[in-house]
């Protein structure tokens, strides 16, 4: 309970120095993360408003979505709409209600337009700003408790992969690898497995290739980039195992990638920019010749979303900060021949790289 | 490609008609049905804006969606920015070329804040409303390709419960069967398996369940809830099955069931509204006693998504068109004890429903 009222308690903070006199959230992810539940909202609205000076939020949910509203969510202003009803109608009292006919509020960059502009009629003297910067700040940084459940995220995935290497041999397809992973996640607790890539032979140098039905064979490659879900917080880990036998030029590129992998979790720690540490994998990279063929940026944040906030790229100059979050993950592609990638995801302590997961990452000939 | 010309002639009379000068689109789902191809446009912005009067449509899209946009789009006109360059300066310069300074835009009810924002920031004068309706009316309607593919779509997810049958026995997992039918789906030419939920025991009488790791016993029953995307076109179909031996209770409970659907496949045809169809299947279960524990709408519209138009339920006067796709999947969930659903895909034809899907659904214990 007291996490939800922190962090309804930044976000308040953020507002007042923005100007910003409400927020509005909409989407799952951020409703999960601030009321404590998530209302799926695509056809119907629901939505909370966050007054910053004076009084309660406010949820509004279809009726549907009541029951489960007034079982978790932290917001004890509940209301509801059924299909005959206007959600804008309990939206508009809300607003006067809380004397927000002329505020700003800040909502998501993803608000569904048609949402916006039920806001916009509801009550025309409100002003609206996007504030999708002050949610991802606060979600980037994640409590204790977010981070055992991404170490228990990434342990299932550690699983999956385990038993994906356990089950590659010659003649079984990357679909049949696949499905071995995504049963093993299941098994062990994983709430969903939104992706699970097998890719092979030359497949594995496509950095967004799909699993295909190719079998794999003697003296092949196997690379599997595997994510999972764990009480709503991700995981996403990568390794790359050779079958019978690797090739020198194999061993030298898995090599290159893994030490470009661990220069870059060196080099974290807070007050460094994310670009640093994306410039840590990648100068390796260059220094041993393959710099243009590492083709991606060297990890993204993770937690409530795969991809979020901060993005490990040339560019981003997001400061690390402790608690933080997100991928490591170098690739070499040799078009047509193969490719190497190396995941692990991580957090920032206090003074370094913690790593969420725990799977090897020795060179492995299966 | 003369599909693609007749859908955006088709949307620029509903525009001219509606007082819509411009139409932006930019959601996944609506880029491929009109352009040709699709851009994930979550992150960064992608979209084409297509003139209602004089001029050629316009794609913007990231530079990493250049070639695919070149390779498939059936605009001409691409433009594309990397990520040093800012998208609303591609969105102004079309915007005066195409002399939409002062235009009223037809935009998605999807339309994340960010773009719409972006949109207006770039040309202050133009004013944005909400065509959801156009797309989906346009879309709910499908031509002989797009049926072609439906079929296709449900013919593999048929192949999948078949499996999924051939496969269950006392001792099985719900998970074991769920990857059963999922693999064959894939190896089959699934291109994704975005549901495929398999629930045993009194969780059949969940309409909202989730697969477990229950394992089937003796005398069971089993419901399987299966979609597939063939080609970007969804299939959706559900099947009950018993293991061993079924109750007098749960033959009749099937038999209603099966009545039900039966009643409102032989309620479609064009000109009849999407509630009169709902309500055959209703009747049959309320006549026969058990419409408290028929809890959900009979159907939904298929296609490009597993939820579109037309909604077969109450209050959706929405009028039949030849075709139209939706799936009929009435229900009875006697909660604690077991749930019956029977669901299939049909297209409405010039004078009836024509099934998608071909799969037995006479009584069935394994």
């Amino acid at each position: 309970m007291t996490i939800f009222i922190e962090r309804v308690e930044k976000l308040k903070i953020m507002g007042k120095e923005a100007g910003i006199d409400a927020f509005l959230v909409n989407s799952e992810k951020n409703m999960r993360y601030f009321a404590g539940f998530s209302a799926l909202a695509i056809e119907r609205f629901a939505g909370v408003i966050i007054p910053v000076e004076a009084g309660a939020p406010v949820v509004v949910v279809p009726r549907l979505e009541e029951e489960k509203a007034k079982e978790y969510s932290v917001f004890e202003e509940i209301r509801s709409y059924d299909d005959s009803e206007d959600p804008a109608t309990l939206l508009s009292q809300a607003i006067k209600e809380l004397m927000l006919e002329k505020a700003v509020f800040g909502v998501e960059g993803t608000l569904p337009f048609k949402f916006y502009r039920m806001l916009v009629e509801c009550s025309p003297k409100t002003r609206m700003e996007d504030a999708s910067i002050f949610f991802s700040q606060l979600r980037s940084v994640k409590s204790f408790e977010e981070l055992k459940r991404m170490e228990k995220a990434a342990s299932i995935v550690a699983e999956g992969i385990k038993a994906g290497i356990d089950f590659i041999k010659s003649g079984v397809s990357e679909l049949a690898v696949s499905f071995q992973i995504g049963k093993t996640i299941k098994e062990n607790g994983g709430e969903s497995v939104p992706f699970c890539i097998v890719l092979s032979g030359s497949n594995s140098a496509l950095p967004h290739g799909d699993t295909s039905d190719r079998k794999v064979r003697k003296e092949d490659i196997v690379l599997m980039d595997v994510g999972a879900v764990y009480e709503g917080y991700y995981a996403d880990i990568t390794r790359t195992v050779f079958v019978g036998k690797a090739t020198k030029m194999q061993k030298k590129i898995y090599g290159i990638v893994v030490k470009a992998q661990e220069a870059a979790i060196k080099t974290v720690k807070p007050s460094i920019e994310a670009e640093d540490v994306d410039r840590a994998a990648r100068k390796t990279i260059e220094d041993a010749g393959y710099g243009q063929y590492f083709t991606h940026r060297t990890g993204h944040g993770l937690g409530l979303e795969v991809h979020e906030e901060p993005y490990i790229a040339p560019g981003n100059t997001t400061v690390l900060k402790p608690g933080m979050t997100f991928t490591i993950e170098p690739g070499i592609y040799l078009a047509g021949k193969f490719g190497v990638r190396v995941e692990d995801d991580l957090a920032v302590s206090t003074s370094k790289a913690k790593l969420l997961s725990n799977l090897s990452k020795e060179f492995l000939v299966i």
